[in-house]
Protein backbone atom coordinates (compact mmCIF):
# COMPACT_ATOMS: atom_id res chain seq x y z
CA UNK A 1 0.00 0.00 0.00
CA UNK A 2 1.24 3.18 -0.90
CA UNK A 3 1.34 6.74 0.84
CA UNK A 4 -1.84 8.43 -1.33
CA UNK A 5 -3.57 4.45 -0.92
CA UNK A 6 -3.16 4.89 3.11
CA UNK A 7 -4.81 8.45 3.23
CA UNK A 8 -7.14 7.49 1.01
CA UNK A 9 -8.44 5.01 3.24
CA UNK A 10 -11.98 5.50 4.93
CA UNK A 11 -10.68 4.26 8.65
CA UNK A 12 -13.18 0.82 8.79
CA UNK A 13 -11.39 -0.33 5.75
CA UNK A 14 -8.23 0.76 7.49
CA UNK A 15 -9.25 -0.63 10.66
CA UNK A 16 -10.04 -4.52 8.87
CA UNK A 17 -6.81 -4.25 7.24
CA UNK A 18 -5.39 -4.13 10.81
CA UNK A 19 -7.18 -6.55 12.07
CA UNK A 20 -6.78 -8.94 9.31
CA UNK A 21 -2.95 -8.50 9.76
CA UNK A 22 -3.00 -7.17 6.56
CA UNK A 23 -1.22 -3.86 7.05
CA UNK A 24 0.96 -3.64 9.96
CA UNK A 25 2.99 -0.20 9.16
CA UNK A 26 1.30 2.09 11.98
CA UNK A 27 -1.29 4.51 11.35
CA UNK A 28 1.12 8.14 10.19
CA UNK A 29 -0.37 9.21 7.31
CA UNK A 30 -3.87 6.92 7.26
CA UNK A 31 -7.45 7.68 6.55
CA UNK A 32 -7.10 11.31 5.46
CA UNK A 33 -8.91 13.87 7.71
CA UNK A 34 -9.84 11.33 10.40
CA UNK A 35 -9.13 11.82 14.13
CA UNK A 36 -6.30 9.19 15.27
CA UNK A 37 -5.97 8.38 18.88
CA UNK A 38 -3.99 6.97 21.50
CA UNK A 39 -4.79 4.23 23.83
CA UNK A 40 -4.55 3.79 26.90
CA UNK A 41 -6.33 0.90 28.82
CA UNK A 42 -6.38 -0.22 32.64
CA UNK A 43 -8.66 -2.52 34.92
CA UNK A 44 -11.61 -0.58 36.13
CA UNK A 45 -10.12 -0.62 39.33
CA UNK A 46 -7.66 2.38 38.36
CA UNK A 47 -9.99 3.87 36.13
CA UNK A 48 -10.89 6.66 37.78
CA UNK A 49 -7.73 7.81 38.82
CA UNK A 50 -6.45 7.54 35.45
CA UNK A 51 -9.27 9.71 34.49
CA UNK A 52 -8.55 11.89 36.62
CA UNK A 53 -4.92 12.46 35.90
CA UNK A 54 -6.12 12.79 32.38
CA UNK A 55 -8.55 15.62 32.97
CA UNK A 56 -5.58 17.47 34.83
CA UNK A 57 -3.07 17.13 32.10
CA UNK A 58 -5.61 18.09 28.82
CA UNK A 59 -2.44 18.81 26.79
CA UNK A 60 -0.99 15.48 26.74
CA UNK A 61 -4.04 13.78 27.26
CA UNK A 62 -7.72 14.64 26.00
CA UNK A 63 -10.05 12.42 26.48
CA UNK A 64 -12.24 12.31 23.23
CA UNK A 65 -13.88 8.55 24.61
CA UNK A 66 -14.10 6.22 27.36
CA UNK A 67 -15.27 2.29 26.95
CA UNK A 68 -18.04 0.75 28.97
CA UNK A 69 -16.36 -1.31 31.19
CA UNK A 70 -15.25 -4.44 29.56
CA UNK A 71 -16.38 -3.32 26.26
CA UNK A 72 -13.55 -3.67 24.16
CA UNK A 73 -15.90 -1.39 21.12
CA UNK A 74 -15.48 2.56 21.39
CA UNK A 75 -18.72 4.43 22.35
CA UNK A 76 -18.42 6.75 19.66
CA UNK A 77 -16.33 4.29 16.65
CA UNK A 78 -18.71 1.44 17.86
CA UNK A 79 -17.41 -0.52 14.94
CA UNK A 80 -13.79 -0.05 16.06
CA UNK A 81 -12.19 -2.83 18.43
CA UNK A 82 -9.61 -2.14 20.84
CA UNK A 83 -7.99 -5.32 20.58
CA UNK A 84 -7.27 -6.20 17.21
CA UNK A 85 -7.30 -2.51 15.77
CA UNK A 86 -3.68 -0.66 16.65
CA UNK A 87 -1.16 -2.34 14.57
CA UNK A 88 1.23 -2.76 17.87
CA UNK A 89 0.67 -2.58 21.79
CA UNK A 90 2.61 -2.04 24.54
CA UNK A 91 2.03 -4.68 27.58
CA UNK A 92 2.59 -3.20 31.17
CA UNK A 93 2.70 -5.68 33.95
CA UNK A 94 3.48 -4.17 37.62
CA UNK A 95 5.52 -1.36 35.87
CA UNK A 96 7.09 -3.49 33.49
CA UNK A 97 6.89 -4.12 29.49
CA UNK A 98 6.56 -7.15 29.06
CA UNK A 99 4.97 -7.57 25.64
CA UNK A 100 4.61 -5.58 22.56
CA UNK A 101 1.89 -7.29 20.85
CA UNK A 102 -0.15 -6.74 17.56
CA UNK A 103 -3.15 -8.17 18.84
CA UNK A 104 -4.18 -7.81 22.57
CA UNK A 105 -7.52 -10.17 22.54
CA UNK A 106 -5.88 -12.88 25.21
CA UNK A 107 -4.98 -10.32 27.40
CA UNK A 108 -8.41 -8.65 27.27
CA UNK A 109 -10.43 -8.80 30.51
CA UNK A 110 -14.08 -8.14 31.45
CA UNK A 111 -12.79 -5.44 33.64
CA UNK A 112 -10.54 -3.08 31.34
CA UNK A 113 -11.72 0.11 30.09
CA UNK A 114 -10.33 1.75 27.45
CA UNK A 115 -9.39 5.75 27.06
CA UNK A 116 -9.09 6.90 23.99
CA UNK A 117 -6.88 10.14 23.82
CA UNK A 118 -7.05 12.51 20.35
CA UNK A 119 -3.23 12.55 18.66
CA UNK A 120 -2.06 14.88 16.94
CA UNK A 121 -1.58 13.01 13.92
CA UNK A 122 -5.16 14.61 13.68
CA UNK A 123 -4.37 17.67 12.97
CA UNK A 124 -1.74 17.58 10.69
CA UNK A 125 -4.35 17.26 7.94
CA UNK A 126 -5.20 20.91 9.21
CA UNK A 127 -1.90 22.31 9.13
CA UNK A 128 -1.68 20.25 5.71
CA UNK A 129 -4.85 21.94 4.57
CA UNK A 130 -3.42 25.53 5.61
CA UNK A 131 -0.44 25.13 3.76
CA UNK A 132 1.44 25.16 7.14
CA UNK A 133 5.20 24.27 5.81
CA UNK A 134 7.22 21.88 8.40
CA UNK A 135 8.21 18.82 9.23
CA UNK A 136 7.61 15.91 11.89
CA UNK A 137 10.64 14.96 14.12
CA UNK A 138 9.55 12.43 17.19
CA UNK A 139 8.75 12.39 20.26
CA UNK A 140 10.38 13.31 23.47
CA UNK A 141 10.58 13.20 27.32
CA UNK A 142 10.42 16.76 28.52
CA UNK A 143 11.10 18.00 31.98
CA UNK A 144 7.28 19.32 31.90
CA UNK A 145 5.68 17.47 35.27
CA UNK A 146 2.27 16.47 34.72
CA UNK A 147 -0.21 17.02 37.50
CA UNK A 148 -0.52 13.51 39.63
CA UNK A 149 -3.60 12.07 40.51
CA UNK A 150 -3.30 9.16 42.60
CA UNK A 151 -0.97 6.83 41.45
CA UNK A 152 -0.43 8.53 38.17
CA UNK A 153 2.29 10.58 37.93
CA UNK A 154 5.39 11.40 35.59
CA UNK A 155 6.63 13.65 33.10
CA UNK A 156 5.01 14.75 30.00
CA UNK A 157 6.09 13.22 26.58
CA UNK A 158 5.88 16.41 23.53
CA UNK A 159 5.86 15.90 19.52
CA UNK A 160 8.25 17.67 17.94
CA UNK A 161 7.55 19.91 14.98
CA UNK A 162 9.68 22.08 13.00
CA UNK A 163 8.60 24.98 11.72
CA UNK A 164 9.81 26.71 7.71
CA UNK A 165 9.18 30.01 9.09
CA UNK A 166 7.62 32.04 12.16
CA UNK A 167 4.90 32.52 9.79
CA UNK A 168 4.23 29.15 9.44
CA UNK A 169 4.90 28.66 13.27
CA UNK A 170 2.36 31.04 14.44
CA UNK A 171 -0.47 29.79 12.10
CA UNK A 172 0.32 26.41 13.63
CA UNK A 173 -0.48 27.93 16.98
CA UNK A 174 -3.53 29.13 15.44
CA UNK A 175 -4.66 26.03 13.84
CA UNK A 176 -4.17 23.55 16.76
CA UNK A 177 -5.50 26.00 19.10
CA UNK A 178 -8.76 24.90 17.37
CA UNK A 179 -8.37 21.79 18.34
CA UNK A 180 -7.84 20.62 21.54
CA UNK A 181 -9.33 17.14 21.61
CA UNK A 182 -6.35 16.79 19.90
CA UNK A 183 -3.82 18.25 21.93
CA UNK A 184 -4.45 21.83 21.23
CA UNK A 185 -1.98 24.64 20.98
CA UNK A 186 1.66 24.11 21.59
CA UNK A 187 3.51 23.69 25.15
CA UNK A 188 6.37 25.01 24.25
CA UNK A 189 7.85 27.04 21.32
CA UNK A 190 11.65 27.64 21.07
CA UNK A 191 14.78 26.56 22.93
CA UNK A 192 14.12 22.92 23.52
CA UNK A 193 16.43 22.37 26.15
CA UNK A 194 14.32 24.84 28.16
CA UNK A 195 11.53 21.78 28.58
CA UNK A 196 14.69 19.63 28.74
CA UNK A 197 15.12 18.61 25.33
CA UNK A 198 18.49 18.07 24.56
CA UNK A 199 19.04 17.15 20.54
CA UNK A 200 16.35 16.81 18.35
CA UNK A 201 17.85 14.89 16.31
CA UNK A 202 17.86 11.76 18.60
CA UNK A 203 14.07 11.21 19.74
CA UNK A 204 13.29 9.23 22.82
CA UNK A 205 10.29 7.96 20.36
CA UNK A 206 11.16 7.72 16.62
CA UNK A 207 7.83 8.40 15.16
CA UNK A 208 9.51 9.79 12.07
CA UNK A 209 13.17 9.67 12.32
CA UNK A 210 14.82 13.02 11.17
CA UNK A 211 18.58 12.94 10.79
CA UNK A 212 19.04 17.10 10.38
CA UNK A 213 19.08 19.58 12.77
CA UNK A 214 17.13 22.82 12.82
CA UNK A 215 18.21 24.83 10.12
CA UNK A 216 18.26 28.53 10.16
CA UNK A 217 15.33 30.23 9.96
CA UNK A 218 12.86 27.12 11.25
CA UNK A 219 11.00 27.40 14.61
CA UNK A 220 10.67 24.53 16.58
CA UNK A 221 7.69 23.66 18.45
CA UNK A 222 6.17 21.02 20.97
CA UNK A 223 2.99 19.47 21.59
CA UNK A 224 1.14 17.18 24.38
CA UNK A 225 1.61 13.64 22.88
CA UNK A 226 0.08 10.88 23.88
CA UNK A 227 2.87 8.79 24.67
CA UNK A 228 3.04 10.78 28.19
CA UNK A 229 0.39 8.05 29.91
CA UNK A 230 3.48 5.64 29.39
CA UNK A 231 5.54 7.53 32.02
CA UNK A 232 3.12 6.56 34.64
CA UNK A 233 3.59 2.90 33.79
CA UNK A 234 6.47 1.68 36.03
CA UNK A 235 5.92 3.67 39.30
CA UNK A 236 1.83 3.49 39.02
CA UNK A 237 2.90 -0.19 39.31
CA UNK A 238 -1.08 -1.53 37.54
CA UNK A 239 -1.07 -5.31 37.40
CA UNK A 240 -2.18 -5.02 33.63
CA UNK A 241 -1.73 -1.57 31.26
CA UNK A 242 -2.06 -1.35 27.79
CA UNK A 243 -1.11 1.66 25.76
CA UNK A 244 -0.62 1.71 21.42
CA UNK A 245 2.59 1.15 20.19
CA UNK A 246 4.45 4.58 19.36
CA UNK A 247 3.05 4.80 15.96
CA UNK A 248 -0.06 2.74 16.09
CA UNK A 249 -2.54 4.86 16.78
CA UNK A 250 -6.62 3.87 16.46
CA UNK A 251 -8.49 5.27 13.90
CA UNK A 252 -11.94 6.61 14.75
CA UNK A 253 -14.88 7.83 12.82
CA UNK A 254 -14.62 10.81 13.69
CA UNK A 255 -13.43 13.59 11.26
CA UNK A 256 -11.12 16.04 12.70
CA UNK A 257 -13.22 19.02 12.01
CA UNK A 258 -15.69 17.66 13.90
CA UNK A 259 -13.93 17.80 17.04
CA UNK A 260 -12.37 21.66 16.45
CA UNK A 261 -14.22 24.12 18.84
CA UNK A 262 -13.94 26.73 16.23
CA UNK B 1 -23.53 45.51 50.12
CA UNK B 2 -24.43 47.19 46.91
CA UNK B 3 -24.33 45.60 43.20
CA UNK B 4 -20.97 48.07 42.49
CA UNK B 5 -19.53 46.49 46.30
CA UNK B 6 -20.14 42.83 45.28
CA UNK B 7 -18.85 43.35 41.43
CA UNK B 8 -15.46 45.14 43.02
CA UNK B 9 -14.93 42.06 45.58
CA UNK B 10 -11.84 39.83 45.08
CA UNK B 11 -12.71 36.12 45.23
CA UNK B 12 -10.99 35.28 49.18
CA UNK B 13 -13.01 38.59 50.56
CA UNK B 14 -16.18 37.35 48.84
CA UNK B 15 -15.87 33.52 50.14
CA UNK B 16 -14.92 34.85 54.16
CA UNK B 17 -18.10 37.19 54.03
CA UNK B 18 -20.12 34.22 52.70
CA UNK B 19 -18.21 31.76 54.87
CA UNK B 20 -18.92 34.27 58.08
CA UNK B 21 -22.35 34.43 56.98
CA UNK B 22 -22.00 38.05 56.20
CA UNK B 23 -23.33 37.18 52.60
CA UNK B 24 -26.32 35.06 52.13
CA UNK B 25 -28.01 36.51 48.76
CA UNK B 26 -26.57 34.53 45.89
CA UNK B 27 -23.04 34.90 43.89
CA UNK B 28 -24.71 36.29 41.17
CA UNK B 29 -22.71 39.41 40.22
CA UNK B 30 -20.00 39.04 42.47
CA UNK B 31 -16.37 39.26 42.18
CA UNK B 32 -15.84 40.87 38.38
CA UNK B 33 -13.74 38.85 36.24
CA UNK B 34 -13.31 36.31 38.55
CA UNK B 35 -14.46 32.15 37.40
CA UNK B 36 -17.62 30.65 39.46
CA UNK B 37 -18.18 27.54 39.54
CA UNK B 38 -21.00 24.87 40.22
CA UNK B 39 -19.85 22.18 42.71
CA UNK B 40 -21.37 18.47 42.99
CA UNK B 41 -19.99 16.45 45.89
CA UNK B 42 -20.44 12.17 45.32
CA UNK B 43 -18.92 9.85 47.61
CA UNK B 44 -15.60 8.43 45.94
CA UNK B 45 -17.45 5.19 45.10
CA UNK B 46 -19.36 6.96 42.45
CA UNK B 47 -16.62 9.88 41.39
CA UNK B 48 -15.80 7.80 38.81
CA UNK B 49 -19.26 7.18 37.21
CA UNK B 50 -20.25 10.81 37.70
CA UNK B 51 -16.72 12.36 36.16
CA UNK B 52 -16.91 10.38 33.16
CA UNK B 53 -20.59 11.44 33.01
CA UNK B 54 -18.98 15.32 33.13
CA UNK B 55 -16.27 14.04 30.54
CA UNK B 56 -19.33 12.88 28.28
CA UNK B 57 -21.47 16.00 28.72
CA UNK B 58 -18.90 19.21 28.58
CA UNK B 59 -21.54 21.66 27.96
CA UNK B 60 -23.68 21.44 30.69
CA UNK B 61 -20.44 19.62 33.01
CA UNK B 62 -17.34 21.07 32.19
CA UNK B 63 -15.18 20.05 35.07
CA UNK B 64 -12.58 22.78 35.95
CA UNK B 65 -11.23 21.11 39.46
CA UNK B 66 -11.63 18.21 41.49
CA UNK B 67 -10.88 17.45 45.15
CA UNK B 68 -8.93 14.88 46.58
CA UNK B 69 -11.02 12.31 48.06
CA UNK B 70 -11.85 13.84 51.60
CA UNK B 71 -10.48 16.93 51.21
CA UNK B 72 -12.92 20.41 51.22
CA UNK B 73 -10.11 22.20 49.59
CA UNK B 74 -10.32 22.93 45.60
CA UNK B 75 -6.83 22.07 43.76
CA UNK B 76 -6.65 24.87 42.19
CA UNK B 77 -8.22 27.55 44.96
CA UNK B 78 -7.03 26.15 47.64
CA UNK B 79 -8.21 28.85 50.25
CA UNK B 80 -11.86 28.21 48.90
CA UNK B 81 -13.47 25.42 51.52
CA UNK B 82 -16.59 23.57 49.66
CA UNK B 83 -18.15 23.37 53.01
CA UNK B 84 -18.80 26.94 53.72
CA UNK B 85 -18.17 29.25 50.90
CA UNK B 86 -21.44 29.05 48.85
CA UNK B 87 -24.30 30.72 50.46
CA UNK B 88 -26.50 27.91 49.79
CA UNK B 89 -26.36 24.28 49.25
CA UNK B 90 -28.91 20.81 48.15
CA UNK B 91 -28.37 17.93 49.80
CA UNK B 92 -29.37 14.78 48.20
CA UNK B 93 -29.92 11.37 50.11
CA UNK B 94 -31.35 8.46 47.89
CA UNK B 95 -32.56 10.72 45.18
CA UNK B 96 -34.68 12.89 47.85
CA UNK B 97 -33.75 16.45 48.31
CA UNK B 98 -33.78 16.54 51.80
CA UNK B 99 -31.82 19.84 52.99
CA UNK B 100 -31.09 22.96 51.63
CA UNK B 101 -28.39 24.45 54.09
CA UNK B 102 -26.04 27.09 54.03
CA UNK B 103 -23.12 24.93 55.49
CA UNK B 104 -22.31 21.61 54.84
CA UNK B 105 -19.66 21.14 57.39
CA UNK B 106 -21.76 18.76 59.06
CA UNK B 107 -22.71 16.61 55.98
CA UNK B 108 -18.48 16.44 55.41
CA UNK B 109 -16.89 13.32 54.95
CA UNK B 110 -13.89 11.82 54.50
CA UNK B 111 -15.03 9.32 51.62
CA UNK B 112 -16.54 13.11 49.60
CA UNK B 113 -14.83 14.15 46.07
CA UNK B 114 -16.06 17.55 45.30
CA UNK B 115 -16.25 17.90 41.58
CA UNK B 116 -16.49 21.82 40.77
CA UNK B 117 -18.04 22.58 37.44
CA UNK B 118 -17.46 26.12 35.41
CA UNK B 119 -20.51 28.45 35.72
CA UNK B 120 -21.53 30.50 32.88
CA UNK B 121 -21.72 33.38 35.26
CA UNK B 122 -18.04 33.27 34.47
CA UNK B 123 -18.39 35.02 30.63
CA UNK B 124 -21.29 37.14 31.85
CA UNK B 125 -18.36 39.75 32.34
CA UNK B 126 -16.62 38.45 29.02
CA UNK B 127 -20.23 39.30 27.36
CA UNK B 128 -20.60 42.62 29.63
CA UNK B 129 -16.66 43.62 28.31
CA UNK B 130 -17.81 43.09 24.98
CA UNK B 131 -20.75 45.51 24.87
CA UNK B 132 -23.11 42.78 24.04
CA UNK B 133 -26.54 44.13 24.99
CA UNK B 134 -28.78 40.83 26.47
CA UNK B 135 -30.66 40.21 29.84
CA UNK B 136 -30.47 36.73 31.79
CA UNK B 137 -34.14 35.10 31.92
CA UNK B 138 -33.01 31.90 33.99
CA UNK B 139 -32.57 28.16 33.72
CA UNK B 140 -34.94 25.34 32.13
CA UNK B 141 -35.33 21.89 32.02
CA UNK B 142 -34.20 21.10 28.33
CA UNK B 143 -35.69 17.77 26.28
CA UNK B 144 -32.12 17.20 25.19
CA UNK B 145 -31.03 13.97 26.93
CA UNK B 146 -27.24 13.93 28.28
CA UNK B 147 -25.01 10.87 27.62
CA UNK B 148 -25.45 8.64 30.85
CA UNK B 149 -22.68 7.26 32.41
CA UNK B 150 -23.49 4.47 34.93
CA UNK B 151 -26.47 5.57 37.26
CA UNK B 152 -25.77 8.99 36.22
CA UNK B 153 -28.31 10.12 33.48
CA UNK B 154 -30.92 12.99 32.85
CA UNK B 155 -32.16 15.65 30.64
CA UNK B 156 -29.67 18.61 30.18
CA UNK B 157 -30.28 22.10 31.72
CA UNK B 158 -30.06 25.17 30.05
CA UNK B 159 -29.38 28.46 31.21
CA UNK B 160 -31.39 31.61 28.67
CA UNK B 161 -30.07 34.70 27.32
CA UNK B 162 -32.33 37.03 24.95
CA UNK B 163 -30.27 39.12 22.84
CA UNK B 164 -31.52 42.64 21.74
CA UNK B 165 -30.34 41.72 17.80
CA UNK B 166 -28.65 39.22 15.92
CA UNK B 167 -25.46 40.60 16.07
CA UNK B 168 -25.46 40.75 20.03
CA UNK B 169 -26.45 36.63 19.49
CA UNK B 170 -23.58 36.57 17.08
CA UNK B 171 -21.20 38.48 19.11
CA UNK B 172 -22.00 36.39 22.22
CA UNK B 173 -21.62 32.72 20.41
CA UNK B 174 -18.00 34.41 19.28
CA UNK B 175 -17.37 35.20 22.99
CA UNK B 176 -18.14 31.79 24.72
CA UNK B 177 -16.86 29.51 22.11
CA UNK B 178 -13.91 31.41 23.50
CA UNK B 179 -14.54 29.73 27.22
CA UNK B 180 -15.62 25.55 26.66
CA UNK B 181 -14.34 25.55 30.83
CA UNK B 182 -17.54 27.38 31.79
CA UNK B 183 -20.20 26.12 28.77
CA UNK B 184 -18.77 27.26 25.78
CA UNK B 185 -20.91 28.20 23.05
CA UNK B 186 -25.00 28.27 23.41
CA UNK B 187 -26.68 24.86 23.06
CA UNK B 188 -29.68 26.01 20.68
CA UNK B 189 -30.70 29.16 19.49
CA UNK B 190 -34.10 30.01 18.09
CA UNK B 191 -37.61 28.71 19.10
CA UNK B 192 -37.63 27.37 22.66
CA UNK B 193 -39.90 24.75 21.69
CA UNK B 194 -37.58 23.03 19.72
CA UNK B 195 -35.61 21.92 23.15
CA UNK B 196 -38.84 21.90 25.16
CA UNK B 197 -38.76 24.90 27.11
CA UNK B 198 -42.60 26.19 26.38
CA UNK B 199 -42.63 29.63 28.31
CA UNK B 200 -39.37 31.36 28.73
CA UNK B 201 -40.93 33.75 31.55
CA UNK B 202 -41.53 30.59 33.81
CA UNK B 203 -37.91 29.39 34.56
CA UNK B 204 -37.50 26.31 36.02
CA UNK B 205 -34.65 27.96 38.25
CA UNK B 206 -35.31 31.26 38.39
CA UNK B 207 -31.37 32.48 38.69
CA UNK B 208 -32.88 36.00 37.28
CA UNK B 209 -36.57 36.32 37.17
CA UNK B 210 -38.06 37.51 34.55
CA UNK B 211 -41.97 38.45 33.71
CA UNK B 212 -40.82 40.07 29.61
CA UNK B 213 -41.70 37.52 26.91
CA UNK B 214 -39.30 37.72 23.98
CA UNK B 215 -39.63 40.93 22.04
CA UNK B 216 -39.84 41.36 18.74
CA UNK B 217 -35.97 41.10 16.95
CA UNK B 218 -34.54 39.50 19.98
CA UNK B 219 -32.76 36.42 19.61
CA UNK B 220 -33.28 33.65 22.16
CA UNK B 221 -30.32 31.55 23.35
CA UNK B 222 -29.42 28.45 25.68
CA UNK B 223 -26.57 27.38 27.13
CA UNK B 224 -25.55 24.25 29.00
CA UNK B 225 -26.06 24.60 32.93
CA UNK B 226 -24.35 23.03 35.95
CA UNK B 227 -27.44 22.69 37.49
CA UNK B 228 -27.66 19.60 35.03
CA UNK B 229 -26.11 17.35 37.63
CA UNK B 230 -29.16 17.61 40.08
CA UNK B 231 -31.42 16.18 37.08
CA UNK B 232 -29.59 12.53 37.96
CA UNK B 233 -30.17 12.69 41.69
CA UNK B 234 -33.56 11.01 41.57
CA UNK B 235 -32.26 7.92 39.40
CA UNK B 236 -28.67 8.20 40.28
CA UNK B 237 -30.23 6.94 43.92
CA UNK B 238 -27.17 7.84 46.24
CA UNK B 239 -27.10 8.13 49.53
CA UNK B 240 -25.54 11.55 49.83
CA UNK B 241 -25.10 13.93 46.98
CA UNK B 242 -24.68 17.45 47.03
CA UNK B 243 -24.92 20.06 45.02
CA UNK B 244 -25.33 23.77 44.83
CA UNK B 245 -28.42 26.11 45.06
CA UNK B 246 -29.43 27.34 42.10
CA UNK B 247 -27.70 31.15 42.09
CA UNK B 248 -25.01 29.73 45.04
CA UNK B 249 -22.01 29.33 42.74
CA UNK B 250 -18.51 28.97 44.63
CA UNK B 251 -16.21 31.88 43.61
CA UNK B 252 -12.76 30.59 42.23
CA UNK B 253 -9.06 32.00 42.43
CA UNK B 254 -8.66 31.73 38.19
CA UNK B 255 -10.36 34.96 36.19
CA UNK B 256 -12.40 34.01 33.53
CA UNK B 257 -9.68 35.14 30.68
CA UNK B 258 -7.45 32.10 32.22
CA UNK B 259 -9.44 29.32 30.70
CA UNK B 260 -10.43 30.58 27.28
CA UNK B 261 -9.09 28.92 24.71
CA UNK B 262 -8.43 31.92 22.16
Amino acid sequence: MNEIELANMKPAEFRHAVRKGEWTGGSIMACRGYVQSNVTIVPKEYAYEFLLYCNRNPRPCPVIDVTDIGDPHPKFSPEADLRTDLTRYKVFKNGELVDEPTDITDYWRDDLVGFLLGCSYSFDWLLQAAKVKYRLVGAFITNIQCTPAGRFEGPMVASCRLFESAHDAIRATQVTTRCPAVHGPPVHVGDPAVIGVQDITHADFDVRPNTIPQQPGEVVMFWGCGITPEMTAKKANLPLMITQGDIDLLVTDWVTEELTVL
